[in-house]
């Protein structure tokens, strides 16, 4: 018998109404109508404007040992993988290690550059978690996003800790973090402010 | 021409999902389903059972100069006045101020002890911060709650500062903040963790 010592863990930024990404997401706005350029430069300028002060939780964001993200978040392609879309992160991603794709629609592993490997996995989110597991080792695994992902594995209670990183903006609409997610127990296990940004992370209980 | 110095404030006590009350709320249960006693224990356990970390906080909440609130945060009299309520908060209630209760059943001022009168405003939120506005003088006016009074007034752009303290919980369903509010810009003013809870003050932008 082993004993797993990896967390499944989860980050990502909110709004203070709970928002990831506005409405109409797509290839040129990936993060949709979100009052500004649809890159998210408004969800995160605390990353982009005020590093500095934010190291620690930045670069908590890609220390895991294998990432799960759905497709939304690896790309705009839809349907079959009728183009050669390798993500949004250029030919070195900055995960450097195997990141399992959430999809409908089979594919062939695709390395890239400095240690990532993007694996497509068809046969749904636990499936996913067991190959990313096994690729983790003792280390954790990430569910990077987007939120309609992380909902699903919270209500499923596969999450052990989640990073919120909220931010000073409301949306109004588009994609919620927690939307169809039941009751849960959390623990505050730290919450730091920054200029641009408060961090609070939960543990999650049951 | 006066320079109007008090602000119009908001706080409350919001989950992680954005929450501050679950379903089925009732005169037993004013809360609703909030996995607890119905009463806010779980909520509201921040300043409960941890008062001392947070006495900044809770002196701030009834600090203004007037206060306005919801007919569903007064109580749970529906329709016409058919029995003399006076509130959740006894005799002596800790508002020591006027305090505008937003209702479409007329009834006289009822005035409590240590400085509280109740006045129910029959025309709508704005006349009811134009009154409070009076009340107050130079001081602070305090949108109390609950969440459907507080997104109505920042729906209408009437609010400058909100404080939200956010407990380690989610609710999944109920009553949530800044639903139906479009975008906002946020100032975060301040941020400050206590051991259940998170203190993030916002200035309202636009």
């Amino acid at each position: 018998m082993t004993t797993r010592t990896g967390r499944v863990i989860s980050g990502i930024t909110v709004t203070a109404d709970g928002y990831t990404a506005g409405l109409n997401q797509s290839e040129e706005r990936p993060f949709g109508d979100d009052g500004g350029d649809g890159w998210g430069d408004k969800l995160h300028a605390w990353y982009s404007e005020t590093a500095d002060e934010n190291q620690a939780e930045i670069e908590q964001m890609t220390a895991a040992r294998a990432f799960i993200m759905g497709r939304n978040m690896f790309g705009p392609v839809r349907g079959e993988w009728d183009r050669q879309w390798n993500g949004w992160w250029g030919d070195n991603p900055p995960y450097h290690a195997p990141v399992f794709v959430l999809t409908h629609h089979a594919r062939e592993p695709q390395p890239m550059d400095g240690g990532t490997t993007y694996h497509f996995v068809t046969d749904g989110i636990e499936a996913a978690l067991a190959q990313a597991r096994a690729a983790a080792g003792d280390g954790d695994v990430a569910i990077m996003g987007g939120a309609t992902t992380i909902n699903q594995y919270l209500a499923a209670g596969l999450i052990d800790e989640l990073r919120l990183h909220i931010v000073p903006l409301t949306l109004g609409a588009g994609t919620r973090l927690f939307e169809g997610v039941p009751t849960l127990e959390l623990e505050q296990v730290s919450s730091r402010a920054a200029s641009l940004v408060t961090h609070v992370t939960y543990r999650v209980l049951s």
